[in-house]
């Protein structure tokens, strides 16, 4: 596979200068699991007293590292722990073997630093039903732990891409009562991307002292609005995961509960950094040149507002027209009618950006199509969708679907 | 838009030819609705006696004359009837002025023939959310009255066309207590095909005599397993229209049962007539290289059979590698994972045509990645998913995602 050339609508300036984590240290080597001459291992190092939390795919085809993932999460939380990830080989729906790998690593892992198996979280994304050759990574492993630096968070995060064309970090610092405390993430994910879980991979760490059923409702609901609310192609992973770790030592007060201000205001910058992971996802989407954003406002219901905005991002026809910088409005209107919500043609508002496009049933008095095509350059769009018969809203972020897309799957794995 | 060459898999020796049925005439003439020199209108003519059913698409959005159509659909069924049909424009999301078009439209060919305006169904197809000039339309009438003949049904067929490359027709003859009937239909579309109903347009004539009742029966169900069982890109057209009449002159035996052995002999005959246009419809797929037929079996329950076969179906990446004549079977095991049906990774079975891919839960001990490699290259496939969980079974016909199809759908308006 060629390596593509870095997305048009990655962040300016690059990979951000994330904190570091106290109590996490990070290495990462090239084992040629079947990429040549690149990071393709990481492996995160979580010091004792660090709790985990974590988010899976639903899909009923999951890896062998997500099903052992979903095991050990909610054990005990003794002991240090680790995230130990490759990219190449998603070691999914390679039956009992599939299985041995994941055992094989986490033993591995538990050796080499000391710990439980049982708190050793792997993951393993890249092409679906070939075998894994754990051995080659088993190989690394003195390496690994030779390596393993606190200021190594951001080559990370580039050991886990597969087809993504830039590594995607996001970090923030608050203040607990006084105190600071810092989040810091990273994440990949190009194609293969729809709720739920549309994440690929993403881990988040923290030093704030946080309960660990605290940890998880947090993650859960953070992720529901950010991660599940992307699409790329429709298509649901079967490695998604999402994992945040706490190793509480910052100092700051421990949160005990997600509804003190302390749990509020954690919970707003780790909503803020998931979303930022989330929406880089959607720019490095396959081929992309246009980020989406589609805002669905005056719904019966929450679930109807989710329905619409997933249906017309979801829609290869809506997706095309923004690619050809079409201000193909009747597309909209036709994704809409679809996606099974209620709707009311004669209530039904269409903007792009602020410019009214339709309302009433047909298209707005003042609209003008020369205002909708200069829209339509813009390489960040929002397409607006009121249906006029509710108050519930909800939200969905894509991206294009161009040539890009064909070239890049239609040849993926020679 | 340029003009599309024919499609890789159109059926070879043309439009076939179609038996005439009594009392159908047909006529299609040039009235420059959007297309320039080409047929674009088509008017087809149903002597007194003739019955009409018809199915629609579901769509909340969908357009003012399939609003109207299954107002009149239930009426009385008396005197002559009509379709009238005009490509170009949609006339859906066209508001009152989209409503006014169809009164127009049908009164003027009521007049016309001199039959009840409740008896006269049209249907528009094109782009959505612009005004149909009707009137250029109503000044046509005369000419088309003049041109209505048995044997204009070739070239109603192509005044009907969009995007489509080929006119897509089919007929049948068969026998009633030895008496013969004739069946003769023809369908367009290419893009925004998905079920429910999937069909886009289609208009079906039949010499039988069929009570109304008997008759919509036998074109609901035969459409859930035909015309709703397609999709080639997931978008879902707000014209969806599938008309069939019974002019009733064929002399045969009139059916009043479905059940019985004359109901069981058409219901086949018409059955083998939509499959046939369906299937034709994914043949011209936008930008369509391959056929691709997914069947389902040892599903818990038809619902879930059809769920794996349409995500499947729908999955852009499966749709992707087909384009690339990439044996990628991993990506069926994640479009059976995201489809929400019961599924177990270890009693699935996957197979491309003839060839045992994967089973128990990895890749089959006697599969060849070159045997997939060499299957892949033919232009009509069969991707074969038994779930092993139960007995029921599902079918979904599509077609791969090219380079045509964003070629043909990021500049379609322009």
């Amino acid at each position: 596979m060629a390596q593509a050339k870095i997305s048009p609508l990655a962040p300016v300036g690059g990979f951000p200068n994330l904190p570091e984590i106290a109590g996490v240290q990070f290495s990462s080597v090239a084992a040629g699991v079947k990429y040549k001459g690149r990071r393709d291992v990481m492996l995160a190092a979580l010091a004792p007293g660090s709790v985990v939390a974590g988010v899976f795919t639903k899909s009923s085809t999951r890896s062998a590292a997500v099903l052992d993932c979903q095991e050990k999460i909610g054990g005990p939380q003794d002991g240090g722990a680790a995230f130990l990830v490759n990219s190449g080989n998603a070691n999914a729906f390679t039956g009992s073997a599939g299985q041995m790998s994941v055992s094989a690593l986490s033993a591995g892992v538990a050796d080499l630093l000391e710990i439980n198996s049982g708190r050793v979280f792997t993951a393993s994304t890249g092409v679906i039903g070939e075998p894994l050759a754990h051995d080659t990574i088993i190989a690394k492993l003195s390496e690994l732990k030779a390596g393993l630096s606190d200021g190594g968070i951001t080559n990370a995060a580039s050991a886990i891409m597969t087809t993504d064309t830039f590594p995607k970090g996001s970090g923030a610092k608050l203040s607990i009562n006084g105190a600071p405390v810092k989040i810091a993430g990273f994440a990949k994910g190009s194609g293969m991307i729809a709720p739920d879980m549309a994440t690929m991979l993403a881990y988040v760490f923290t030093d704030a002292d946080i309960a660990r059923p605290v940890l998880q409702a947090m993650l859960a609901k953070a992720a529901d609005i950010t991660f599940n609310c992307i699409s790329v192609d429709t298509d649901t992973s079967t490695s998604d995961t999402l994992m945040l770790a706490a190793t509480g030592q910052s100092g700051a007060d421990a949160i005990t509960d997600i509804n003190s201000p302390e749990g509020v205001a954690f919970y707003d910058a780790l909503h803020g950094v998931l979303l930022d992971l989330a929406h880089q996802v959607v720019r490095d989407g396959e081929g992309a040149t246009k980020f989406i954003e589609v805002r669905v406002t005056g719904a019966a219901s929450d679930a109807d507002a989710r329905m619409v905005a997933r249906s017309v991002a979801d829609s290869p026809l809506v997706k095309t027209a923004v690619a050809g910088e079409d201000p193909n409005w009747g597309r909209v209107v036709m994704a809409v009618g679809k996606s099974g919500a209620a709707a009311n043609r004669d209530t039904l508002t269409i903007r792009f950006g602020d410019i009214l496009v339709a309302e009433n049933g047909w298209v707005a008095p003042g609209y003008s199509e020369q205002a909708g095509v200069d829209y339509m350059k813009q390489d960040s769009l929002i397409i607006g969708v009121d249906l006029g018969v509710g108050d519930a809203g909800g939200v969905a972020w894509t991206c294009d679907l161009t040539h890009g897309y064909i070239e890049i799957n239609a040849d993926y794995r020679s």
